[in-house]
């Protein structure tokens, strides 16, 4: 299906504006770049200061083409970007790329003239990308709309080409971008396109997301985020790409407080809460990696082989040393590494010495590649039920021999029913690296990454998008009443919790002593009671909690003594009087809140109460809502997750009610996201199963106004 | 000082025994990396089948040779090699290695040859290596006695050297140990050897590593093992490393269940238990490392760098995206990146245009790479002390520029205060890594290697090793008493620990109820109840335990429910009576235990009752002995330490007196290794500080005999 920026992508025609004849400075190099890379389209040099550059007639203004022009690539100086913008949009130009710096990211005026081309852009409807960026690359389409030294090819330097399948890169940093690029072109890896979006005055990192999202030639997307700002399109694109299956990539830089320090800065951009875009990458199947080698062989994995059905890997290689380290990593990685059945192991071990081995991992030795183990065992493997995954362990360093046939083993890629991953101990030779991309086979180099690659393929291939909670009754239940005061005590806090629907036990608010007996003969022994106010938050600080009360006279005398605790600790607050409610069963303790993201908006939070979640993180994040199917998911994710299925012999956790309250919470915070800031449950206990959950502790934030 | 072995990685003679012509097998290119490689002392092939080979003199049998040789190496069949070695020594050859394969790794009657071997080297003191070895290369003495093709050099191949200081590798996979150099060579990383060590018959892992650690031209050593068997020697070289502070990069594999069972057969070495062994490396301060790559840029690293003062980096960038990743990395992996004085960025920002970055990480940007930015900000953070190491993050892609002067560089990394660390996030170009080297510079080229490198060394630099445990009292306790039973209740286990010195609560063993009034009128209330038998290990599960008992009643009533628990759920059981004690104080709860393991012997494990040792792994394992000092570091490692030193409000616990159990535990185990198996307390419940420890429960299990 055509896309308006198709144009953009893959150009008929280029105008250069501030194309220069000198090479050793940018804009000579970007006229030089593009020619290079034999663009197969019209380039239209403009610079009054020239009649032609190198052979290629050169126009004083970009008013005096008088052809249709797709994209103006524009290298000028920044105060003058505006006035050539104008007269691209006046001549119907359909895009342009600002390479030029010295906007946003200085500040002031130059921030100002920034705004005014994001006003130009929409007005006109002439997209821009940029300014401050490297521009962008197509490798199919041989645009080359950059001045990055990675697309500057040699004549007589031939392109490694070992995928069937092509990469798209999206980067907020051209260096990293094409830095990406430069490392995936030396592994053979083919791309689509390599976008370094800049400033994002109109385009932004979202929409070229999900450009190629949608672009047929693009087969697995790579990220570099340092914070999003055109956010419904980036979502929208992150839908799309999980129901249909194209994996993605995704490294989020400005994780650190140094680096989101910088962030803020660089690029005028700001990093955001990682803990926000880490849910958001998790809802939709993203494929998280914080390195670039790494990012880069998932991304040779994924454009080389077929998702794997299972978590089993075969390991087989010619060194015993270094397939136990084989079978190690990816065992460490949480992959199984399974004994061969007797069958297959004497199938193999046919074709072995003596000292070969053949359980798994799988040592062919050197003379067994040389009788042609080392090829039947992969054509043995790749048909066998016994494993998902096929890691051959190698030394690839000779530049002279290799131990495959093109012969036999491209067959076999070509016609491959699980990943078959090549990995090399001794640095891979370029013969190597030619021989095996003439089967459709990339070596890579790190063991880890590799390792890391075939873990991260088996949780994609298992990822489920969670279905869209289904939208909010209209009108929503009206709950101002509740959120009225600025801040709700424990007791206001579940009453609009209740009247949104959630089951939390019967307490009652006691406000003079005559009171207590009803609160009694309504509860039973033995009870809770709490200080109620607004201005106290933390009611175990101020001596305002009492718990498992068992006497008439205990209530009483609790009674005095908490009203009196908050007098002397807080002698100024206003108090509602004192929360009654009955001991709550035992039950596994669980965290739930809700937070809103500056950039993505609600969030919903769970995780276990006690040392968990503070001393080890222990902590899962989805974007609100979720669904109580989601919820369960969240769950499961928590490293702490057995202590809710029957841990050391305990009951199983009634997880259904659990994840329902979940669900209910996060949909309270994502409907009233303009009324409520934060929804803190604190503890909610797990009963075992069939038997619910008690709401312990609740508190609910409005939203200042 | 000289070496024994010094006749053996510098020969000044070699006789090669099987020598060939033929250059496509393995003996004929063992000859030929001998004198590619130039060899500067005597060879003498042995091969009755020639006259000559290649122009050298061909001798019948090692006999007729008739000249010391310092080093043999072996290359003809199995069977022929304990022959050959007969002659060998006969001839007084000071050292062999054995290239050929078919003893221990075959198994039967081939593993019997090697027995015969090993008895050979013992009986002629003729040191031999391997067999089943890939030899060994050293680079400084030009001697390749290996096939392996990593050192097949080209004449017209300028070997690259960036490093002032030399690694030495010892590894028990051939494929490995020359994988290692070969990453390494190409990073311009110097060698002193690379050493294979086959099947150890005589030379083994531990004695090749001692060598390099007393040898002046290695100056960091990488470890590949997978099994240690001469583990004296090892122990000894570890010391000594600790001692004189020369940095061990260890690789242990065999680490899964799959690794292990690979490991198993292959070079006939075992595995072991990993935690032990982490745990020998944990107490030398090794640098444990799991990937190639990342244990290569950590020597690569260290080979070029002073040791860090602290762990405070400066990330220094030509891209802002770039110096985000770094800044994001290095912190991540727990080291600071602190925002620099306003002096120190009034001063850089002076050679950087106005959208540069000065605050840390450091973005000088393209222009001010241009104008000396780059370097001068190298220049003075190099001696400024607001930072202790430098990350330069780069892109050193392109073949003709460099963004250094030789001139500039070099003199600063002659006089280096700090770690200076360069990571290209581009793949580097041989110009640039040429370049470097000329400066003394690595160009690394994994971000998370080199974050990891340096936090690694930043710890190294932290370590301390521990002193060595005084020796025990001579004669030890007799404790034989004790031991009798083949297993011992928890009344039994702790008597024996009191009369080891180690203090418990009183408690009394009643065996009739006559004795209750006695018991409780020492006691006091409230008390614990526990049944006790040999036979029954867990006292829970048979309702054996009964707590918080709290008037006389009770504990009549309680005395008769454990027995009649005990008499249902075990009737054959012995019944020793039932253990009376005082209810413990409230406190931290804590798994102290012992074990042995198979290599290195008694081990002391320490974690936390609860979740944390069993959900997340957090438990830290020393060898034993340990010092009360040395028990202090083990709880300050552990992931939850916190919960020691005051979480959430509550009292710092008393470490002092959990130490000092701690080390009283591990002598008690090390002391008496050969009649104890494993000790267990769990859990010991430690109290505010000043205010003790209780242990709760123990169990020692005495060594089957």
């Amino acid at each position: 299906m055509p896309h308006l920026l198709d144009s953009f992508f893959s150009p008929a025609s280029i105008a250069l504006i501030g194309a220069s004849r000198d090479l050793e400075k940018i804009p000579g190099r970007l006229l030089s770049m593009l020619r290079k890379n034999e663009f197969p389209g019209k380039i239209y040099p403009i610079n009054p200061n020239y009649g032609d550059i190198d052979g290629l007639r050169c126009y004083p203004s970009i008013a005096d083409v008088g052809q249709p022009i797709d994209l103006a690539i524009v290298i000028i100086p920044a105060r003058a970007v505006l006035g050539a913008l104008e007269q691209c949009a006046a001549a119907g130009v359909r895009n342009a790329v600002i390479i030029s710096s010295g906007f946003a990211e200085e500040g002031g005026d130059s921030a100002a003239m920034q705004d005014v081309i994001a006003e130009l852009a929409k007005k006109t409807g002439m997209r821009i990308s940029g300014p401050n960026a490297e521009g962008f690359y197509s490798e199919a389409q041989r645009v080359a709309a950059t001045f990055s030294p990675t697309v500057d090819v040699k004549p007589d330097a031939p392109r490694l080409i070992a995928t069937r399948r092509r990469i798209g890169i999206v980067a907020q940093s051209g260096g990293i971008g094409f830095a990406i690029y430069h490392r995936a072109r030396a592994l053979g890896i083919a791309l689509s396109y390599v976008i370094s979006t800049g400033n994002e005055s109109d385009l932004g990192a979202g929409e070229f997301f999900e450009y190629m999202v949608q672009d047929a030639s693009t087969d697995v997307i790579l990220l570099f985020i340092e914070g999003i700002r055109d956010v419904d399109k980036f979502l929208g694109g992150a839908r799309r790409a999980a129901e249909t299956g194209k994996p993605v990539i995704v490294t989020k830089v400005g994780r650190s407080g140094a680096g989101e320090r910088a962030a803020a800065s660089h690029t005028a951009s700001m990093a955001g809460w990682s803990a926000a875009y880490d849910a958001v990458f998790a809802k939709y199947g993203f494929i998280v990696s914080n390195d670039l080698d790494e990012a880069v062989a998932i991304a040779a994995v994924l454009t080389t082989n077929p998702m794997p059905k299972g978590d089993r890997v075969a390991v087989l290689t010619v060194s015993g040393g270094a397939g136990i380290w084989g079978a190690d990593t990816v065992s460490m990685l949480g992959l199984q590494v399974p004994e061969l059945s007797a069958p297959i192991q004497a199938e193999i071990s046919k074709l072995l010495p003596s000292y070969g081995a053949t359980r798994n991992p799988i040592d062919v030795t050197a003379q067994g590649v040389h009788s042609g183990g080392l090829q039947k065992s992969i054509d043995l493997l790749d048909v066998s039920d016994e494993v998902d995954a096929i890691l051959v362990v190698l030394s690839l360093s000779v530049e002279t021999r290799m131990p495959f046939k093109q012969a036999e083993l491209k067959p076999v890629l070509d016609a491959q029913n699980k990943p078959i991953v090549f990995y090399s101990y001794t640095l891979p030779s370029g013969f190597a690296r030619d021989e095996l991309a003439a089967s459709g086979a990339v070596v890579l180099s790190g063991l880890t990454h590799v390792g890391v690659a075939l873990r991260q393929m088996v949780q994609r291939a298992r990822f489920k998008l969670a279905p869209p909670v289904a939208a909010a009754a209209s009108p929503l239940r009206d709950l101002s009443a509740h959120l009225k005061s600025p801040t709700l005590s424990e007791s206001d806090s579940k009453a609009l919790l209740r009247d949104a629907g959630i089951v939390l036990p019967d307490e009652v608010l006691v406000t003079e002593k005559s009171a207590l007996d009803a609160a009694i003969a309504r509860m039973g022994f033995p009870l809770v009671m709490k200080i109620q106010s607004h201005d106290i938050p933390h009611k175990s600080e101020v001596g305002g909690v009492r718990v498992n009360i068992a006497t008439k006279g205990e209530v009483f005398l609790a009674y005095e003594a908490l009203l009196e605790n908050a007098r002397q600790h807080r002698p100024d607050a206003a108090i509602q009087g004192v929360l009654v409610g009955p001991m709550a069963k035992k039950g596994v303790e669980i965290i739930i809140g809700t937070m809103q993201d500056a950039t993505f908006g609600p969030m919903i939070m769970v995780g276990f109460g006690g040392i968990t979640t503070e001393l080890f993180r222990d902590v899962i994040y989805r974007p609100a809502p979720v669904s109580a199917a989601e919820a369960t998911a969240m769950l499961a994710e928590l490293k702490a997750a057995p202590l809710l299925s029957g841990f050391r012999g305990a009951a199983k956790a009634d997880i259904a009610a659990l994840a329902k309250l979940i669900a209910q919470v996060s949909t309270l915070a994502a409907d009233f996201r303009n009324q409520i800031s934060e929804i803190e449950i604190n503890p909610v206990l797990v009963h075992p199963e069939g038997q619910g959950i008690t709401v312990v502790d609740a508190l609910v934030v409005p939203k200042a106004r």
